[in-house]
């Protein structure tokens, strides 16, 4: 048996960010880990946004409502649980993610959370730990459990390392330039494809 | 965010291989860990069994194929599934337990395999590594998730020491009284309000 690890927003679902951007009309608020490398510097930035512009986790909430799943995830979702595991990689937060894995039929999901007072202003963010992308993978591996990971972003390299086939799914240009030792996949059927080809393998 | 972690035969569905006696007639094959402590001897006589009798892997899928989940289950995920995050934990066969997983809405599953040979005689299985069952508590511990985990047999042992909260479900009496230390929960309807309780804590 094996487990397939896959990011979330970029993969299975929009960015929930570039939404938040949209509805809010804060340009800055779009920037993700495909701008900003380094998640902590990002997450404070966007904190320290919503705290000065008076926002709180509802418009975090209402974004994701607007937000359906992208295009074949469902169908991928399924497919893939029929074959082998499967557990969705995510530096998002369980606060926020809940409504979208609810569509995609509730797989497992490793990703951290927001602290809200009880008005509900966000009032930080608590990772679960350092190189939390990494640790998932580490962990199945050492359950025994050959691991095949993709994702779309600097977030995922450690991910995409580690993992025992490690690919990038549908990234920008430049990262799968840099990163060139990792297969690109542009879209379901290239990864469906790429997964029936491991498990065969 | 939290994990809760179920044994799978006689928590979630029927033991597998007491329908594999109903249907072979064969009154040994109902043995099960609540039986026999240990898992290596008790597979190695099973197989034996099916060896000398001439049944094959189509004998499994078959008993497997009548089987439903138990009464509630159903239920039971989908209600954990929103409130925290699910693994089945399982010493059964990923070759065998599918059909019943996928009426449970295809959680994820940490289990061993079945060596099955072309011609479906199947020639031994493969256990992903020892005290498998612990081992994943703590690989989910390791990832800063505290673990509940509930079982109803021997061989869920080390996973309900290991869990930082461990519970008997339906577990035989002489099992619920050698290891006292655990609190015993009658159904779903006290596995839910044990996990609630654990939540707010």
């Amino acid at each position: 048996m094996k487990f397939v690890c896959l990011d979330m927003e970029g993969v299975l679902t929009p960015e929930i960010w570039k939404q938040v951007a949209r509805a809010t009309g804060i340009e800055k608020l779009a920037m993700t880990t495909r701008d900003v490398a380094d998640y902590d510097e990002l997450m404070r930035m966007r904190l320290h946004i919503l705290e000065s512009e008076g926002l709180g986790i509802a418009v975090l909430q209402d974004a994701v409502a607007e937000l359906g799943v992208l295009p074949g995830a469902v169908e991928f979702v399924e497919w893939v649980r029929g074959r082998c595991q499967f557990a969705v990689i995510s530096d998002t937060f369980y606060d926020i993610a809940a409504p979208l894995l609810r569509q995609l039929g509730s797989p497992t999901l490793f990703c951290n959370r927001l602290e809200v007072a009880p008005d509900g202003r966000i009032t930080g963010y608590s990772i679960r730990q350092s190189q939390q992308k990494l640790q998932v993978i580490r962990a199945l591996q050492g359950l025994n459990y050959p691991v095949l990971a993709a994702g779309d972003s600097h977030n995922d390299l450690g991910m995409l390392q580690q993992a025992d086939i490690g690919c990038w799914f549908r990234p920008p240009e430049d990262i799968a330039q840099e990163y060139a030792q990792f297969e690109v996949l542009d879209g379901f059927d290239e990864l469906r494809a790429r997964i029936e080809a491991w498990m065969a393998a």
